[in-house]
């Protein structure tokens, strides 16, 4: 352990808060989205944790993200909340429309929250788990940039598509899953790129369509859909229920949007909460207890249930403090000083004007 | 094709209800059960067509469906429905509870309606495409019986888990899916265990959690998710949506109550519905054209949306009548005379005396 750094999570927290706002971002957008890197770290999912820094800030440098967005929170109809993000990062958005999603789902039993006009880059769990830490069961949908093909064909239609998921248990942490509706995640093609590795021919196809064991070819053609048509089908479904649904982008004029540029997605995202109270009333605990009987039947078979990794490192890391390589951790001090030496870019090409619903006619 | 009688819908409709109503359906009860065989069989759905009027009776004649419940709506919270089908058939819960839900997601943006303690033989996508048809977004959820391991395990947890998805697309048929979340369906194992065929080796495993194929130890033992641990996660996520966050059964819960009777399914269903102008206000048209886009991209490369070739049977069966196999006629025929002659069982084991919400104990 002596190549690592160790941080505790305020630490962590602290720096990665330095760095965004060295770069430019405001102060709260700086805090809800350190908050979000470093969960990830803690748990052990190091593609979206400290790591994301470097994505957050290239992003900013290239102009894609409005770095000092003020969100508007509406009110479209009386079950449904919206936070126009104004071209920022969707992390502010998010908290800021979570009071909201949380008072509308107890008082009408199921409320829905767009987040419009804001760049992703994060994992979703950390969202639906704030809904489960809440007593609510939460479902979170987001497209992204066209690099998916549909089953049945070979060229990029959809997002990676991911689907969250939380389920509150009493006691403990949440049954929490999210996973992306491809074979395979970006990051792990990329990660066989740099390695030289071949891919497994299931991933994906080149640009001319042909199936290929590339993984820089598949980065530059399309994704294979996980599960064939059913998971084809998922992925349609979360284009059009995070795009056009709620007023902004497919992944194909997200990618269009990007123009090359190579930026987060900017774009839309659809949470789901529901409050058990609002079907169960009063017997919420005895009917929860019911979704315990069916996780112990699954890890009573050796299965293990999704997030059970995550938590574990999750423990490790309350317990231990986060170990960073030295050597990123130096990368991260050089991040630190570059933001500092930097001029932001204005945000071009980000929708930072728009107002009201987003606007998905932008680039097309 | 001599050895096939043609009927019309309406011919096809009205011989479904007399059979139902000789089994002792209630009037209303058959002109819901039989409009969902309808559908089915003209959409190509065989499995889902008039062949269930074998199964629906089955169930009438063991006392799992109570069939003459009548149905009780009420509204738990200002954006939820729930419909108590009291132990009788899905089909008139969903048609007395979809008015109502229809004007809450209309007036709320969203809402949610749970079928409780209600017999399901058919498929989800007449109800999303009825909602749909209301210019709605859907989807629908149901667990079933305890037939399904999840991934890393072998032993049965899960239903088969159906997710339906409906999408209204201007002047035309809605984009419909709905799919197990299982390798394959059960109707095609069981398909293939008459036919005395292998089943491929990842369909399923045997009572003892072997690996077969071998069709019958697979319906006697556990199907397999489709997609590995994503797949598995779906049908875990179904389950609960579907059974205790709606105060009804997992499908653990509902093979325990057939308790070997080979009844159909009694438990719930949850039905979410969404209605796009919440979002999108005046803009409905403009961005259902994006989801246009998007077929179109799909189409557009050789690949084909889902509900393609049932939408295609139906324009045949509007066109044409439905052709039914001689020999499956006159066993119609048959089973309308033998329910003349038949006296119903009381419906022994169904929950038709609970009231509010479906008592998920039963049996445990």
């Amino acid at each position: 352990m002596s190549d690592s750094v160790v941080l505790s999570l305020a630490e962590a927290d602290s720096l990665a808060r330095e760095v965004l706002e060295a770069w430019g971002l405001a102060p709260d957008h700086a805090a809800a989205v350190a908050a979000t890197m470093v969960a990830g770290e803690r748990d052990g999912c190091t593609s979206h944790g400290l790591y994301r820094l470097l994505v957050a800030t290239a992003s900013v440098e290239k102009g894609v993200v409005n770095p000092a967005a003020v969100p508007e929170v509406s009110e479209p109809a009386p079950a449904l909340v919206r936070v126009d993000g104004k071209g920022g990062f969707a992390q502010l958005p998010f908290s800021k429309g979570l009071p909201l999603l949380v008072e509308k789902a107890k008082a009408k039993g199921i409320a829905a929250m767009a987040l419009n006009n804001s760049v992703h880059f994060a994992a979703l769990w950390p969202e639906v788990e704030a809904l489960a830490a809440e007593g609510l069961v939460a479902l979170a949908f987001t497209p992204n940039h066209a690099w998916v093909a549909p089953a049945g064909g070979t060229k990029p239609v959809f997002g990676t598509n991911p689907l969250a998921f939380a389920w509150p248990r009493p006691g403990r942490e949440p049954f929490v899953f999210d996973f992306a509706t491809t074979v395979i995640a970006r990051g792990d093609i990329e990660l066989h790129r740099r390695a030289g590795k071949p891919v497994p021919e299931d991933w994906g196809y080149d640009a001319q369509g042909n199936p290929t064991t590339d993984a820089k070819s598949v980065l530059d053609g399309a994704m294979r859909t996980f599960g064939g048509h059913k998971g084809s089908a998922l992925a349609a479904m979360i284009e059009l229920i995070a795009g056009p649904l709620i007023g902004d982008m497919t992944s194909a004029q997200s990618i269009a949007v990007d123009a090359g540029r190579g930026g987060s997605p900017l774009g839309g995202e659809l949470i789901i909460a529901i409050d058990p109270a609002g079907f169960l009333g009063d017997r919420v605990d005895e009917y929860l207890a019911h979704g315990e009987t069916m996780f112990a039947a699954i890890e009573g078979q050796g299965a293990r249930l999704p997030g059970t990794r995550r938590l574990a490192a999750r423990r490790e890391s309350l317990a231990k403090g986060l170990a960073i390589p030295a050597a990123f951790h130096a990368e991260i001090l050089d991040l630190l000083q570059k933001g500092k030496d930097h001029v932001p870019n204005p945000p071009q090409g980000s929708r930072a004007g728009s107002n009201g619903a987003g606007d998905g006619s932008g680039g097309h």
